[in-house]
């Protein structure tokens, strides 16, 4: 079933009043977007967001039979995002899950399940955070309504194909990005708006986990409230920036970088077209795609300049932890 | 008015059904654990929690006369959260802020104002923190009904004087902490439940701002999901450890930290006593006023070890920005 089907499926039986998406790491991160989305959205809708142990240790009072939890997990097997996916049953709730594995623990421990892609292409990488954006739609134009549904479906429908030309045009950048930065030992990521959370994973699991780098992240918005004391000439920082609302919060955290000579590099929506594709009323929403189908080949560059494969660990699936 | 006053004058004149936090760097974190306690506890109320200019920029529709915004400010003088203030009641919200400066912008953009101490001991530091939590739960209390209403009050009672208490006992481990660790050029800072964004704002805030420390935090149960790939003998990390619900996230954290030989600082609420003071039924939302009064006197030790005062900025009061 398609998401549309699936939320059919659902609010014919039941009276929905609360969506939780819960995940870990980047598949964390890939349903920030859809919880934005109904934050922003939402007139009645509850939306909250949690890593899967938080929300297995402390699980909120109101998750009950009117919740979606709507949860995440690549392959399929993270121990914390199955045992949510099992703890939200329990309490009531309806769970829909995204996985790129058939008949994974996370695709059994579902009521509903979405595969996705991942290895094909840029493009496939973002298809986990847009079911999950397109299932927050759902939720939303089913139970409330929503002005601007045609409109997300036409995002939908174009924002893979320039995902995935935007990531094939980012090449040189990347490439010349890759070389500026290579020998650094850390580096901050800053976004705003539905972007907040790709700079989140772009730290933890991009440089962090799959670059050993240090990192940090933070809101572009927090950036003049305490991070910004740590800007000095050549202190390396990535900023993601959104077309858009919230434009005028990175623009501001840049031209500040610019002015005391930060070693910045700007990935930005706007250079890609997304705002010539994709209708203004919704263009929030779409810029995580952009910006982590770029980013994705700027993380491929680096790895291939610093001789250290995205795939390389040394305590992820290779010890019980 | 205190705050059972402000909020049983404002749900006479009006059906509440949203709660939105909004400050900036560290008195936005100082809301998380207000906003945490709604999320967990209450069945119907919405609530959400925003930098200020995010708030700003890309304002949720649901934002009308049924929500309260609750700001805060220590100065009261946060452009983009005075700017939140204005934009709040605007939309019709009711807005309650919490500063400690009278008469500035911040109070005279407020429909209620509560002013709260700051300098004078540590104690008097985490009334912001307090204020917001007294008025979610009030907010709770008065709209839905909330069974540990009275154990939270205790918790009120008694949460001060421990805190100032534990920070006044924390000194010698603090000077420990210093010594250790004032060598270093960046250290990590993780926490989980309501202590979350206290690591959050030990990160942006102690490190970054006030030390010049390069620093990255995360969620204690995203650690394994990403950040743990960073930990190496020797690697820096504060672990602010939770007593109640997710301290089995904290200590899971925590085993790892120690297998590889990171160099770990842990402060824990259980050292001080929490759980013999505190209700268990209330426990988890009193962790925050603990860590915060005892990681403020590890601040000053390793200020004062470091020859950098905590007061000291490069940008913050000196340029605009």
């Amino acid at each position: 079933m398609n998401p549309k089907q699936i939320i059919q499926e659902i609010v014919a039986e039941k009276e929905v009043d609360q969506v939780v998406f819960v995940g870990c790491g980047a598949s964390k991160a890939d349903l920030y977007p859809a919880k934005y989305f109904l934050e922003q959205e939402a007139k009645e809708l509850r939306a909250a967001h949690f890593t899967a142990n938080e929300f297995n240790y402390a699980t909120p009072v109101s998750v009950d039979e009117h919740t979606v939890v709507i949860s995440a997990s690549l392959g399929g097997t993270t121990p914390e995002t199955v045992a949510a996916n099992r703890h939200a049953q329990k309490s009531g709730a309806t769970v829909v899950s995204l996985t790129r594995s058939v008949d994974s623990p996370l695709a059994k421990t579902a009521d509903y399940v979405i595969y996705h892609g991942f290895a094909e292409n840029y493009a496939a990488k973002l298809e986990k955070t847009g079911y999950a954006l397109q299932l927050a739609v759902e939720l939303l134009h089913q139970i409330e309504g929503y002005a601007h549904y045609d409109s997300m479906q036409e995002g939908f429908e174009k924002i893979y194909e320039l995902a995935q030309r935007s990531a094939e045009a980012a090449g040189k950048s990347a490439k010349k990005f890759a070389e500026r930065f290579k020998d650094e030992s850390g580096i901050y990521v800053m976004s705003s708006g539905a972007s907040h959370e790709v700079a989140y994973s772009t730290s933890a699991c991009l440089m962090m986990e799959m670059q050993w780098l240090h990192s940090g992240t933070f809101h572009s918005g927090e950036f003049f409230h305490g991070p910004f004391e740590i800007v000095d000439r050549d202190v390396p920082f990535i900023l993601l920036m959104n077309d858009g609302r919230t434009r005028d919060i990175d623009a501001r955290a840049l031209a500040f970088l610019e002015r005391f000579d930060a070693k910045t590099e700007v990935v930005d929506s706007l250079d890609y077209g997304l705002s010539s594709h994709i209708p203004a009323e919704v263009l929030d929403y779409f810029n995580p795609f952009v910006l982590t189908a770029v980013f994705r080949v700027y993380a491929e560059e680096l790895a291939s300049a610093r001789q250290h494969p995205l795939t390389k660990r040394r305590y992820m699936w290779k010890l019980s932890y």
